[in-house]
């Protein structure tokens, strides 16, 4: 199978923002395959561009680049790195992204490197444009690898939403994302909860039981569930959690035993 | 011409469901050309999704596979339904989308030929991933064809919507789709109004006459036309007919003459 | 590198409109790729169709066929129009789209030309789909030039957003574009401003200094900018610019020296 570009980001689809970055791509690797992996991460949420990214890489084939542009700081200081782990690359800006997927040694993208480009100089608003779009193609077609693009990342900015902890048989996670259907979506691995006795989900003000599908749960209740993606979410049958429960990313979730 | 696998879903844009769900057709079948028919069905309207696939398949190759995936009771005890018609092949949970296409013979997807599948074990929740899209894949190249995946549907669920009636010259039908501008689409073919003496459109509290295009009402104005997939539109020049009329789907509409 | 047609439309996403369109490309042109440029210009403003196709075209090959359908006056005498300019074929409806893009000669779509093709007879409401993708496709395959299609147009409706002015040294332009994230995107160039002593941009009931890039300013604040594709933007940092202000298309933008 041929390896892929992913993009995930927060630019929407009101303007031609990710148009234009898949023809810089298209310029330097006339013949990428490119996916749209998500472009309506909440904005300024690395955490859920980093979740995200984390449930979905093992879909594309292995040698696919994946590129998350959800960058509050482009254009300031903060710098863009790259990584490579279980075949895959993935480039963002130093935010948290990263760290969600996995160890990896992360490079940091220098100046010098980019320098030596022949790139036109970037702007200060669109790096996804100016700077992902070609080290993605460059990447992809194996021109370069990470370590080409600079030294290793000493101290690499910390994961975007911390991992659950479990503490006295009670895993505290977060929400991480929210879907087209506002369904609350944690960080909460169906693997921490294993053991627990008919486990119970905390979220807001309400406890619920977890079942196995939305269709089980009578028209307009909130159920909690193990979704497709392996985590625990909280929906609201043919309705909005997130609307109705008022919240959103970083919202705590609490799973215990009965 | 190449056939297409095209996509129907009430997914939305947040999140990475689609791309998932193209990620996993490709591996069943890398070459696979794959269409957006429409993302933004409205959740739980598979009247929606039946109404526009019928109307828009024939625009694709013969040969295409046209998947739907309008499907709240997703991990129940509900079918998935296959069948052909007019040289393309469908495939939806059994809930009265593939009805409102055409008349063709349904055929249930047994649950020991997916056991004999070499996939995955299925998700409660996504079987848009999990068995639409290998299906897919497996039908578009041919592997299979819909007599191979089960049974002959017995009772297929019913149309998701009624066709219109007509009695005494009076037609009735209903809002089936809702597009980007508000407009309220209905199911009322205009093969039904013809001899109809200056028809007129009521829906809600209004009387419409038809016009021919947008252009020809004044701004703000409400109006109905025969829009360019053959149905009776409500359209509000300028803005939104369903926001003004405060009507979706379902809601009645009736031709008469003058 | 391949040569593309690009869509740019307010069609939005809720319906199949793209969908077909694309397919009805195809069906005259199997072989074209197809770029999304942007599918959510705000109903009814030619001018950011026009800005937008102004500010992207280069990014893609020459060679490449613009097309624009943003089309109030759909199915009334409005005519439809193309043009050459720098390698690219655009295509549009006489609303003023093009002459935003830069000097070139019209030529009038003639109905004697169309009559000769052998297309289905246009709906009166979706040209998209009937006149502009198969047109699209013959211009790019280069079965035919845009003055293959009718004569010159002698009086082009003038552009859809005037060009800015210049006068004691105060340039006046409007908001052309508002993005996904609700920043108000002018139409003063760059150029336009140079050799301004600290310039600052006014716009509703505020005045604001030209900075760097978003993460320069604080939290909440307002800032303008020149953004990434080279015009002064007025945006909100993690917010919406539109929103706060209560601004949209059209909305004036001033820039003067300090």
């Amino acid at each position: 199978m041929t390896p892929v570009i992913t993009l995930t980001t927060d630019f929407g689809d009101a303007g031609p923002f990710v148009a234009v970055m898949k023809a810089v791509i298209r310029r330097h690797a006339p013949e990428a395959r490119i996916a749209d992996l998500n472009h309506r991460v909440a904005p300024c949420q690395p955490a859920e561009a980093g979740f995200w990214l984390a449930r979905c890489y093992r879909y594309f084939p292995a040698g696919s680049v994946h590129v998350a542009v959800v960058d509050p700081g482009v254009g300031t200081a903060r710098a863009i790195v790259s990584g490579e782990t279980d075949g895959h690359v993935f480039l963002a800006p130093d935010n948290g992204i990263l760290p969600m997927i996995g160890d990896m040694q992360l490079r940091t993208l220098s100046s010098a490197w980019l320098a030596q480009q022949n790139w036109p100089v970037p702007s200060f608003t669109f790096h996804g444009r100016d700077i992902f779009a070609p080290l993605a193609a460059a990447l992809l077609t194996g021109r370069i690898v990470p370590a080409d693009i600079g030294p290793q990342t000493a101290t690499p900015v910390s994961a975007a939403a911390p991992p659950p902890t479990k503490s006295n048989g009670r895993i505290t996670g977060q929400v991480v994302a929210i879907d087209t259907w506002g369904n609350l979506i944690s960080n909460i691995d169906v693997a921490m909860i294993e053991g627990l006795h008919v486990p119970r989900v905390r979220i807001g003000p309400v406890e619920l039981p977890i079942r196995q599908t939305y269709g089980t749960a009578t028209a307009g209740a909130l159920l909690a569930l193990v979704n497709s993606f392996g985590v625990i979410e909280i929906a609201r049958r043919e309705g909005s959690a997130a609307a109705t429960l008022g919240l959103a990313h970083g919202a705590a979730v609490v799973v215990t035993a009965s």
